[in-house]
């Protein structure tokens, strides 16, 4: 994990993981140890290293067995919260950079050793399947944090720690030893999400934490076992090298009594991280503080020709069916023209493309094999009773699939099949909103221009994070991207196969553009970095 | 002027200038030529390159003479020149990045050409000295938009344009095309200021093009002739590239009709560069763009011990009447404690110090030689104004020079001997506000601990460019750097003979932390680049 390599890869954006992603390529035992950890911390207090509470609180509840985990986390008043992390404000800007990156390199790799428990960590509260939550919350996770580490040490290193210099008058030089420092802002609040804690928080506490920022963790109170994981884990590493464990805090409250507001509020509070919704991520970025948001999106499908529609259909079944739609990567608005699809094997027409779309979904979602391991389970009642309202409030419109999705291993699970919605480009009262959760629209336009006009209109105005697009004219692709990309939303282009639009791979792409309401900030960036500290340059008489 | 060349020197930090300061080594015959030009320009409309105007406008004075220059330049509607640059935006930002930097570097050679005539148009508008306006507005400023272009070369070449992405699934490959583009933001407004029209301006004008992004140059309409040079000069460049000169255009208003509030709320504008007070930096700030501002700091001296005090006393007089106080990185709060001062030569009292910087200034202004050059004229005559004030009604402690400062050449200027006002540390209602021209105030603390809380507090609450500090005792040295660092204020320690304060080189320091109240941004750190533009990347499937 040479950090000259890491820096390499961020710039090259090849392909480049240092995790791997495999369960497979993991120790054979290491599969049951952690289901072993997993089902022995259940109905346990979560021990937080150098920590004495007196109150524990948990809420947290598994999608696929519908009971409480009955796991307690240690309670911390939220002035305790902000005392415990001021009072560690000096010494950790103080530890050097590359210290910190020691420290927080070997978390990592401590949190490594804990892949398989952080899965199960992570299945029972979002409700990803198994493969999803080991290498999102794992690997992909760990992998985003040493982008982000190798992006902020060449930062950090962008100015020479001291130099001499020297202007000659003529007659005489003059010589001023100079200084330069990244003095950290202060204390930094991650507010994390119920559906990815620990792939969407990590990297904003890598970025804080190197750039010598205390953190302080806000979990999602349905989502706090993962994301504690690595917590632990850096407190651990902070406790081996005689520094305060408390550098790092996680501040667990429930959605009775939430704590968050009283956090970002406070004075001493100067960076906040946010994945989640767009009302509160609204409120976030209206506190004048310097926050990064990833709040919601309204992606787009725009299908004008392609090779095989087949291959198109049953790529945009997966995408839509992956985790049930609960991924902020997820398509959501297919835009087809009236006048229907090219493809080299002759033209379709709309009714064609959306039998073929049709067929797709049934099909994955009669295949056993396929279908509950794709869905996952559905992480609350909301996004639930969303699906539900949307059956009931338009029928005639609505399509649903023959299948009947069963979890054998979990009968209990929250699970639904996805739904696709019909609607004509006049409904965009309908469309023009994000729609958590499996729930796709199908917009029929006039034309090609119609559904860019659209997309990018909505991208715009309400957020988009990604857009997918079906085009085998270079022209039309070339237009497609200049119209996205002027709205700030990348366009992934006909992917079939393995490739998908939801999948942001950590040292190649970039997660949220920061250029349109779906958020303020993208990760990997050096703005994600650069923005958690000042750059002060000193200068002495020689 | 190799690109790799300026990006090294960005990166060490140590001397280094591609422009001349010294005027003597350029040809002889410049100065003249350019006093001749300058003297031809006078009464005279402004010619601005395929520029149709019709009606004129311009209510420049010079300081130096009291008279209105009478050059009027092309008046051009709000409306007009919100519709020309975003004309532009598609042209422009498709330009390749080399070819940016090749008309704008070529542009700053043609300013080069221009530079004694550039001289004659910033003192005549700013009242700076003859030589101040040559190496600010002239090589001082082209070597930080070489700085700037240097950054913003190295940030946009970041990630590579094009990557094949081929992930390995054991029985395939995946490949996928990438490619990176860095998306301007949209048209930028620059706001310029009547004290360095072009050193506070030129940094931000060339950040927006090189990044893609159309210019609007809202200058001060005191002082327009300066910036007007470097803007007809890109306009003649882009022409000779066969692009449309819009890309880059000036909006002279008056004083009357101020158009820059018209400017900064169009919803065309996306970027805005401000250099100027407080009142209307906190309202630019407040549009919610994204905004790069320089407003107004308290910059404080903190003198513990020294080796030689008269040296010190020298240095100070002459950084306060170094262009009567008119630069942003002025000092103007002195502490000392009511202790004294320890030196080499002995224990000087508190009374004893305030007697040499008293004599310090009395040399100075009694100097022929020294005082006229180093005060320079008042820009305008709120600024005098204010040393009357001053004068008027604090009578018990201000310190007046027994001095008769004229100026041989221009008998008529507007000049006004530096005042130093003695408060006690209980007086913060008095020095806790930017007094901006020749006016210090002398606080008498009770320790040094005191001194550097209120120097602290200040920038905290008021802002600070600079802060300078004396002592030997490296301990003492350390914690006044750790202090004002924590509140994002540099600190130039034991400035004697040829180093001042006020002096921020290209390429070595940074300017403005954007840390505290004085300004959000700074110029040359990545942050003054990388929030023009964003970065988005597409993905194509092979």
């Amino acid at each position: 994990m040479n950090i000259d390599q890491l820096i390499k890869a961020n710039h090259s954006r090849n392909y480049f993981s240092f995790y791997n992603e495999n369960p497979k390529s993991y120790d054979e035992n290491q599969m049951n140890l952690g289901l072993e950890t997993f089902q022995k911390q259940l109905n346990n207090n979560f021990y937080i290293s150098n920590l004495s509470a007196v109150e524990f609180e948990g809420e947290e509840v598994s999608p696929y067995m519908m009971t409480g985990l009955g796991i307690h986390y240690p309670k911390i008043n939220v002035s305790t919260l902000l005392e415990n992390a001021s009072s560690t404000l000096e010494s950790w800007k103080n530890v050097s950079i590359d210290i910190k990156l020691s420290i927080l390199q070997n978390s990592l790799e401590c949190v490594k050793e804990r892949f398989f428990e952080l899965a199960f960590a992570t299945m029972h509260t979002t409700g990803q399947s198994f493969l999803m939550s080991f290498q999102a919350s794992g690997p992909h996770a760990c992998d985003r944090a040493l982008e982000v580490l190798a992006s902020a040490y060449e930062q950090l290193n962008y100015y020479p720690k001291n130099v001499e210099w020297v202007k000659n008058f003529g007659k005489f030089d003059l010589k001023l030893q100079k200084n330069y420092k990244s003095i950290p802002k202060g204390v930094s609040l991650i507010i994390g999400c119920s559906t990815f804690p620990t792939w969407n928080s990590v990297p904003g506490i890598y970025a804080s934490l190197i750039t010598g920022n205390p953190v302080i963790v806000k979990p999602h109170p349905k989502a706090v076992y993962p994301i504690a994981i690595f917590v632990e884990e850096i407190r651990k590493e902070l406790i081996k090298n005689g520094l305060s464990a408390d550098i790092i805090q996680i501040g667990v409250d429930t959605t009775a009594n939430p704590i968050t507001k009283l956090l970002a509020e406070s004075d001493i509070v100067k960076l906040i991280d946010y994945t989640g919704g767009n009302e509160f991520g609204d409120y976030i970025e209206s506190l004048g503080k310097i926050c990064f948001t990833e709040k919601a999106g309204i992606n787009s499908v725009i299908i004008e020709s392609c090779a095989d529609f087949d291959k198109v259909a049953q790529n945009l079944a997966f995408s839509m069916s992956l985790y049930s739609g609960q991924m902020c990567t997820a398509p959501q608005n297919i835009y087809i023209s009236k006048d229907g699809v090219k493809t080299d094997n002759g033209h379709l027409s709309y009714d064609d493309c959306i039998q073929k779309i049709n067929d797709a979904f049934s099909q994955l979602l009669n295949n056993p094999k396929a279908a509950s391991p794709t869905l996952g389970a559905v992480q609350n009642e909301n996004t639930l009773n969303r699906v539900l309202n949307t059956l009931k409030n338009n029928n005639a419109n609505v399509i649903q699939f023959d299948a009947n999705v069963i979890n054998e291993e979990f009968p209990d699970a929250r699970i639904v099949k996805p739904i696709l919605v019909e609607l004509s480009s006049n409904q965009s009262g309908e469309f023009e909103k994000e729609c958590f959760g499996p729930i796709s629209f199908i917009i029929k336009t006039s034309s090609l221009e119609e559904s860019l006009n659209l997309a990018s209109n909505s991208a715009q105005k309400y957020g988009a994070i990604t857009c997918l697009a079906y085009s085998i004219d270079k022209e039309i692709m070339q237009l497609i991207e200049d119209k996205m990309n002027s709205v700030y939303t990348p366009v992934s282009f006909n992917f079939v196969g393995a490739a998908f639009v939801n999948q942001h791979a950590a040292f190649s792409d970039l997660h949220v553009s920061g250029g349109n309401p779906s958020g303020n900030a993208t990760f990997t960036t050096t703005e994600f970095i650069n923005k958690r500290y000042t750059w002060i340059g000193n200068r002495y008489m020689l």
